[in-house]
């Protein structure tokens, strides 16, 4: 089971009611959060999300509004009794932002492991069992887009492992893909699963103009967290001039890519009601939610 | 008029029912903030505070909750439109401090202007008409409290004027200190204006243990701002070696420096009810306000 909770849907500026975009992922008791603008410790705690989970931290690029709240972060962690070390991914100079942005807190208690990402190819690295993948995508500066994939054990058939006399004390292991040595005989893995069972993927973009290299990367996404600076497709092209999406690029995106679910983020400080787009977006792919702040789901 | 403004209330964390402890403070269409936590840029947006008055921000010393917020204040400073410099005061220091933090915002469309203090002596400087001190604190870094004066001018007498003959037309000019030749006779000020007025001061003391000199620094502060991390009296000695007071300890100051009124401020995140010890602290000092975000004041 994986927990994912939009912490945030802002873009640009945090506000009263609104936290800036960010992602908190978390699998087998460890927790993985994407961007950290300024105010996200606040809205973690405000969403009751565990810091002491926190394993990991990844980067999209280097806009306040996406690593304006590391400092701050790096010092709750510190707080709540943390010792073990910090993995935190991002694009290359990573290292150098983090050591500018952390010269208001230079004792924490912990290490940190800075993993540089390339910002001009695909990359992929393995995080507490799931593969993560980074796209380049195309902003104003260089940015990252993330996917995440958690391979599922293929379907366990009981009734096969009872036909061959296996005891139940070796259904774990087999499942888990070990062969194992019964008198003599050797049993793997294939005698006793069935068929292979779809992933679950989540695919999360943002900041980026559209361009068709992302369906691919998204594709077949459980959950695909898009984003989108304004719902009125008059801003296209403006916003591509910046760098950015509107709603109906982001519902395309996850139509062609085969996504199950869309989660809309990032909207403009000038965007106050985006859930007026929502009947003209669903025209387009019915699975959309405009998010608002908090929305979480637990994808089984 | 002096507008004050407490715009948050905590100490060490933010917290999502307590920004942290910094003061916004108006004067003649120009204003001034006193530290910048993270989230300070969403507390006065929330309070209705306008950024596009801002003038100057003062730093009392380099911990997180006093200014992690400064990339994001600059960047909304930008996109708000300011072109006109912003003056940044604050300890040596602040100038390397300001340039890290800053590597997540290196385009902004206004010059700022770095004036570092000492932080081993008592300094003065000049903004907008009022006249700002220093006084080094005693935290666990080096910090700074500050002072703010403005002077008033004397009574005019009208009376006075008028039995000299003097023209409406010359009162201002007197009335602000300037003398004036009318028919080859010269009027000074002091022949029309009668006693000198208490100038309106506010001293900002956050974060340090207590010292007496600190009585001296805040002398007939018409409002005294300052630290209390917890209400209870047995925290005194834990919190003085971590350079911090308690309640009861700015009371005293209160008490000892003449000031009219107290604004508590800087509250532990654990100390989730301050309120609670009102009556305990105004039977120190009467005029004591355990202040609550975005206590405000106009000082006339």
């Amino acid at each position: 089971m994986i927990d994912v909770t939009l912490v945030g849907t802002g873009g640009m500026l945090p506000l009263p009611e609104r936290w800036l975009t960010c992602m908190w992922l978390e699998y087998n008791g460890k927790a993985c959060l994407t961007d950290c603008g300024e105010g996200t410790q606040i809205a973690l705690r405000k969403h009751g999300l565990k810091l002491s989970r926190l394993d990991a931290v990844l980067i999209t690029h280097f806009h306040a509004d996406h690593v304006a709240g590391l400092a701050g972060l790096l010092l709750s962690l510190g707080n709540c009794g943390k010792t073990d070390s910090l993995k935190i991914y991002g694009g290359k100079g990573t290292a150098q932002i983090i050591k500018n942005l952390c010269c208001i807190c230079p004792f924490l208690p912990f290490e940190i492991e800075i993993h540089e990402l390339p910002f001009n190819e695909q990359s992929e690295f393995s995080w507490n069992g799931i593969t993560i993948k980074s796209l380049p995508l195309k902003h104003s500066i260089s940015c990252l887009g993330y996917s995440f994939t958690l391979e599922r054990k293929p379907v366990f058939l009981p009734e096969k492992a009872r036909m061959l006399g296996i005891d139940v004390k070796y259904w774990n292991r087999l499942h888990s893909g070990n062969s194992v040595e019964i008198n003599g005989k050797t049993i793997t893995p294939e005698m006793v699963t069935g068929e292979h069972r779809r992933p679950v993927k989540i695919t999360y973009i943002t900041d980026s103009l559209y361009f068709d290299k992302m369906a691919e990367f998204a594709s077949d996404s459980n959950l695909l967290i898009s984003e989108g600076m304004y719902g009125d497709d008059e801003y296209k092209e403006k916003m591509a001039e910046k760098g950015h999406m509107v709603f109906s690029q982001s519902a395309e995106l996850a139509k062609k890519s085969g996504s199950e679910l869309l989660w809309l983020t990032h909207y403009s400080p000038a965007l106050t009601n985006p859930q007026e787009y929502s009947d003209m977006i669903k025209s387009i792919f019915p699975d959309t939610v405009i998010s608002r702040d908090g929305e979480c789901v637990t994808l089984k």
